[in-house]
């Protein structure tokens, strides 16, 4: 498909780039042209065609397309368990409820739960998502089904999943569906034995691979290892050789200064997840400390039943309230940092170069802001707007890939949303016998 | 008009109300009935009426139904400086940005720039709003025209307003328009004189009527008002006799405890703000405290310039994770709980007490929630939905006062939003300049 949009506002995140006003043309999955569409002759020359026989021109009426927002660290399937178990400590909730239900899930139910998340993605503005789940193959056919960009990441721990597989998955799940892609990952330091981590730092090297995991999410859990091991987990997982081609960690609240300097070292990305970290009771995660050591930070919802929505919104908004709380300024972490954190810095965590920003030959992962709502008013400053009263009531449509999944509150995915509704409920009434 | 909703989910919000299946029936501006639908018969005979001509009938398609919020505190008009002067401390916010631009705001400005939160307002099922801000007159006229249900209270401080005009707009804003009234107010301690507060519990004594003010907001303001008067603010106001008819203050991130006991004893709720004390980095509530105390606690989303919007979805979750977070425990102030206080409570804070619950004879301020989007899905728990995932796109439709003022996306009001934007904007061009 080729579309032209048009009459736009467009944010194109590439840096110190102001808001533009103008076009927007699409080829099939990328972008061919961003620009005030006079050039139109020159664009054509210079990508070898005569002219542009659009299947769809968009009027934007003034509205903004900007990235869409990457969803940094999820887990898809959980929406089974939004608002099952709420309100019960993360050690409680994980071993009495969350585990419990897991052990029970098909991959056929998560193929279904993920398809759900999918859905509410889209509402949200979200163009990919890196999603960390009990059945990687089930996820992929679910994304792919969807029309959503998904990098999932490995959950090995002592239970479920393992090295093989994830070499396995590694091998299979990347390089065939455009939309798909796998990166190596283990739960959490404290779910693994010592063994499983060294295989896996070991598989990390013979791939040059960057490897991903929950990590100091809990204050607890830091303790623990302290006690097991002597030091703290990301200065552990290091001795083992795991970030010897960079990765990422989820959460990061109790992060030390030490960890902070080995992550910059290392090119560790931090992923935050401030929904889950207030209402599990986790923390509040320095964002700042890891700004000014020029890490590269991201944003993730975490998954459905720890926070419980996929909502970006709410997400950048807590990033730098809770930023501006915990530091007592509230001059901490600015807007436009935040935009980046949603979109550029999500990307790069992701291995996604080429879905960041708006510009030529990118991918079309595109959303449409709908400034013609009374929460973007007046247009004092329009990246502000987003992240201080932007809500998804703004996300006018949502494009993955060269391909508009949701448009003015109706999706275009493969499978009504009341038979996806159906299916989730089903499932849990399942369980619940 | 008389409508009839049916096929409707239904919380009341009644003490230990479940949510019900049914039919609800609004004629006039009150609720005649809520239940199955059944006794349709004696309901009738009770009302003295043959039977109903309805002038709408909605098939709510098994969504749900439930008393508006109560933005318990916010400043309309201060939509004018939405993205316009953030990531500021709150006295360089106040004192070298907002106080500069509201000295050039005029009442016909404000008029309209509160018809602009007017609409935010609809789109996030907020049927009675608690505002404080510079023109009354021009307030309750903006409301009374757009169909808002507006409770307004007084902000007298050194600069503005006076106890005259106060005693003034009491009288002639009380009990001549059915979806306004007025309460005693002053902007704060810091604000005001020791006279002038002398002055306004005098006016509170005379008219025995309630005081509203912002109190306890910063830290600074209460080391401020211990060196000036060697009581902290809450104490210092009740020495005056603030309180003797009860009131409410906004914010009390920094109430101490014997503020807490005197609040309980003298029936003053409290309206808290969690978005803006955030974005202000003032500090995070003690709200578990507080209704461990057995106070009313209400929630606001203050004004647009420190929040920026007025989304009382993200004001609910603040309430619940900053809770959860402050007090290391994920099982602090549950999501009923939250509910309560963004309904019930806040009506019985601005004493609205014919609309805090869907029953007979209350007044029909009613939103219906969208269960069929992703993010409400599965049906686990609706209340926590609501509460953990809801968003301004949950909200289908807003009544106030028996009319339906916004409806499937469609605003319901006698201007077209786009020239209460293009106001919007004119305005802040004009200052600007």
């Amino acid at each position: 498909m080729n579309i032209r949009f048009y009459n736009a506002r467009i944010l194109t995140m590439e840096a110190d780039m102001p808001v533009l006003e103008g076009e927007l043309w699409v080829r099939e999955e990328r972008i061919l042209y961003v620009g005030d569409g006079a050039d139109r002759e020159a664009v054509f020359r210079k990508n070898g065609i005569d002219c542009m026989i659009w299947d769809e021109e968009i009027d934007c009426k003034g509205n903004l397309l900007m990235p869409g927002f990457k969803d940094a660290h999820t887990h898809s399937g959980m929406t089974l368990l939004r608002s099952y178990a709420d309100d019960l400590p993360l050690q409680s909730w994980l071993n009495e409820q969350v585990f419990p239900i897991e052990a029970r899930m098909t991959a056929e139910d998560i193929y279904h739960l993920t398809k759900l998340a999918v859905l509410e993605y889209l509402t949200s503005g979200i163009t990919a998502i890196f999603d960390m789940y009990l059945t990687p193959e089930s996820i992929a056919r679910a994304c792919s089904e969807m029309g959503m960009r998904c990098v999932q990441t490995g959950a090995v721990n002592n239970f479920s999943q393992s090295v093989d597989l994830a070499e396995k998955w590694y091998h299979e799940l990347n390089g065939k569906d455009p939309l798909l892609s796998f990166r190596l990952g283990f739960h959490a330091e404290y779910t693994c034995s010592r063994e499983l981590m060294e295989q896996m730092a070991g598989l990390a090297g013979k791939l040059k691979a960057p490897v991903y995991m929950h990590l100091s999410e809990t204050k607890k859990e830091v303790e623990d290892c302290v006690e097991r091991y002597g030091v703290t987990p990301g200065v552990f997982l290091d001795s083992l050789g795991m970030f010897e081609y960079g990765g990422g960690a989820y959460h990061c609240v109790w992060l030390t200064p030490e960890e902070i300097s080995l992550f910059k070292k290392k090119k560790v990305s931090v992923i935050t997840n401030p929904a889950s970290n207030l209402k599990l009771a986790s923390g509040i995660a320095p964002i700042r400390d890891f700004l000014e050591a020029g890490l590269n930070v991201a944003i993730g919802t975490d998954g459905p039943a720890s926070n419980n929505c996929l909502d970006m919104f709410r997400e950048m908004f807590l990033v730098t309230g809770l930023a501006k709380v915990r530091e007592k300024d509230a001059s901490a972490v600015d807007a436009m940092e935040v935009l980046r954190m949603a979109t550029v810095n999500g990307a790069e965590a992701m291995g996604l170069a080429d879905a960041d920003v708006l510009a030529e030959g990118k991918l079309a992962d595109i959303i449409m802001i709908d400034l013609h709502q009374p929460n973007m008013q007046p247009l004092n400053n329009i990246a502000k707007n987003i992240v201080y009263s932007g809500s998804k009531q703004n996300v006018k449509m949502t494009m993955i890939h060269g391909k508009i999944c949701y448009h003015d509150g109706v999706f275009y995915v493969p499978e009504e949303p009341e038979e996806i509704y159906a299916k989730a409920n089903e499932i849990i009434g399942k369980m619940r016998q």
